[in-house]
This record gives C-alpha cells, sequence and structure tokens, in this order.
C-alpha cells in the first residue's frame, strides 16, 4: 500500500464529547480498514452513535465484506463521511466487493485518495466531510448472530467549512452535504433546519 | 389508558422487504412502548436498521428512561418517525421523563394521539409518517454494557403522501419531512436528492 499523507485542508480535530454528532443525524458512511498489507472500504447505512463520552458507535458489517476480515483481524476499523460531491463514490464502494476474488485494492481500482489520521495504517478516505477511527470493541456474539460490530472512537475529525461549534452548518456547501441512502443508490440530502421547542 | 383508534388516513402497510428504507436514511424517532396499565414515548436519535428480512432495528434506550421498563416487561416497543412538523413534539418527549416520578404519561400530559397497529396495546404517534412494531429480541449482555436494544420489526406502515413504491419522496409536503436531530432541538431536514452512479 502506499504511503498515506497526513490530515488534508479544512480537517479539524473534535473534542471526544462532540463526536456523536457527526452521526447523529443519520448519514451513510464509508467502513475502511487494513490488515496485512490489504485494505478496504464499503458503504453502510446502518451506522449510528452508541454513547457520548468516551464515544462509541454501531455498525453492521456484513458476513460478505472483505472489510470485515480486516476489521476483525486489526481490530481497528473507520468511518468516514461522504458528502453530496461523492455520491458516485459512495454508490461504487456499496456496489463493489474487494479483495482478490472482488475488484482488488478499491482505494488504487478507483482512484480514492487516502490518508491517515492518529491511528498507523488506518486508512480515512480523502474529501470526506468527518471521520471517526475506532477501536473495536468485541462482541462475537453479536457479530456473528447480527453482524453489528461496535467500536471505540479514538479520535475523530471533520470538515471545519461544515461543522464547526459541535454542529453541522452546510450553508453556502451543497456539495459538502452529508449524504443519507434510501435504496438503490438515492441519497437524500440535509438541506433546511427546524428548532424544536418545549410543547406546555 | 383511554382505547385507541384504529390506522389513521393516509397510513398504507408496508412489505417487510421495504421496512429499512424507513430507517435507512437515519431519521429520529419516537420509541413508545405499554406494559401494565401504563405507557410513554421517548425521542431516540440512535437508532438503525439492522437488518433486511425477517426485518430488524437497533435502538439506544438509556437506563435512566421510564421507556425502557416498559420495552423489558412487555417484549415490544415501536419506532413511529415524527416529521417536521412535530419538532416541538420530538423536543418536548426527549426532554421529559416519564412515569410516576417524571410528568406522568407524556400522550395525556402533552395531548399526544396515539394509535393501535397490529400489536395489541402497543402506541403508535398519531401524525408521524412511520411506524415500526417491534419484537425485543432479548440480548441481555449488550442490554445492559451498552443500552443497545435489539427488535425484529412485526409490522410496519407509512405515510403514504411521502413513502410510496419503497422510497421517502417529500416534494409538495415540507411539513411531513423526517427529522436528523443534531443536538439541543436542533433537527437537520431532507430536501434535495441525488443519484450516485459507479465510477468507471
Amino acid at each position: 500500500m502506499p504511503a498515506m499523507p497526513d490530515l488534508p485542508d479544512h480537517c479539524a480535530p473534535l473534542p471526544l464529547a462532540h463526536v456523536y454528532r457527526l452521526l447523529n443525524h443519520g448519514p451513510t458512511v464509508l467502513v475502511s480498514a487494513a490488515h496485512g498489507g490489504q485494505r478496504n472500504v464499503m458503504a453502510a447505512a446502518w451506522a449510528m452513535p452508541l454513547d457520548f463520552e468516551p464515544p462509541k458507535v454501531a455498525v453492521v458489517i456484513d458476513k460478505s465484506t472483505f472489510t470485515r476480515g480486516l476489521v476483525e483481524a486489526s481490530g481497528r476499523f473507520a468511518l468516514s463521511l461522504p458528502c453530496a460531491g461523492q455520491a458516485d463514490l459512495a454508490f461504487t464502494v456499496g456496489h463493489t466487493h474487494g479483495g482478490a476474488d472482488g475488484v482488488g485494492d478499491k482505494f488504487t481500482r478507483y482512484g480514492i485518495a487516502a490518508f491517515e489520521g492518529t491511528t498507523p495504517g488506518l486508512p480515512l478516505v480523502a474529501g470526506c466531510v468527518g471521520w471517526l477511527e475506532c477501536r473495536l470493541l468485541p462482541e462475537p456474539q453479536v457479530q456473528q448472530a447480527y453482524d453489528l460490530f461496535l467500536g471505540e472512537v479514538v479520535a475523530a475529525h471533520a470538515d471545519a467549512r461544515v461543522f464547526a461549534q459541535g454542529r453541522w452548518q452546510f450553508d453556502g456547501h451543497p456539495a459538502l452535504r452529508t449524504l443519507h441512502h434510501v435504496a438503490g443508490g438515492h441519497f437524500l440530502l440535509p438541506q433546511d433546519a427546524v428548532q424544536g421547542r418545549m410543547l406546555d
């Protein structure tokens, strides 16, 4: 695997207490992992926060995926949040199989740039708007029965143009909006916002 | 508890194979349950699909909630998907504690109408745009360690004005858009959509 550059421009580290807010509004994520000189990336709409601090996450990783073996072997995985301008990338890595019996290294095959955060060797997807570096919390029973993987977030970063003061603010950056997959590559995009208030 | 009416207008049953699409784009949900003459409803941004068919879901329900005891005692829970016009309702049930040491029955206290689907006595929140009736899949270890509850969806319904042919279509119905909580009652709303295509 090629050497990876460091954090890109606009990428700011997040306080751990704000990490859940990256996933709170339900974006689709890219799950990536590396082990033994191999790496892969896949799309997952089934991911959510699991705790505030230390932040934890849950994500469903099917048995058929090449990524799953890399997660189990390395005990590490990353969630990168793709944006509207990356809809084709998200669709493509979600509809192809990596590894030797698939398209090989999807990063190489599709020209997807990766960078390294604080976890050595863990590839984060460049051009995304949020990144969570996770340590697997082994729960073999639910991994096997439900394909459900839990992780503790050890570091997280966000694109400071659209995530600041603990809030997503997409105004003026439509191509940086998070993707919310419905089905078949059809993604909804957040736009307006509403503020809830207490009922009497 | 008062007797509950049947399914409201616009509410159409969903084929089980389409149920995951209610949650796939990451909406905030209302979790409700009833047992022994008591009922409650709370908000949860931490919910996701867990399987296609039979459809399963995962949701985080904190130990401090009154709802959790009702879920554990009855083995049933419902997820209702609130819409933009219900932002105050979603915020309110997410920031109040039900039961005798809280505000009591939140449905009564805040004038929230409920109806009954196919699960006797399980309250679904009227005015929402999607509903999933779930049977708890007991996993005591993860319930205790992570507040994580898994369920199999036994029936689901959606507002046919905004969910048809297995897709959300909010055009012309801005008040019926799903809510996506960021923090502090600030909800993002889906608007535009983008179609991903395969990269070369």
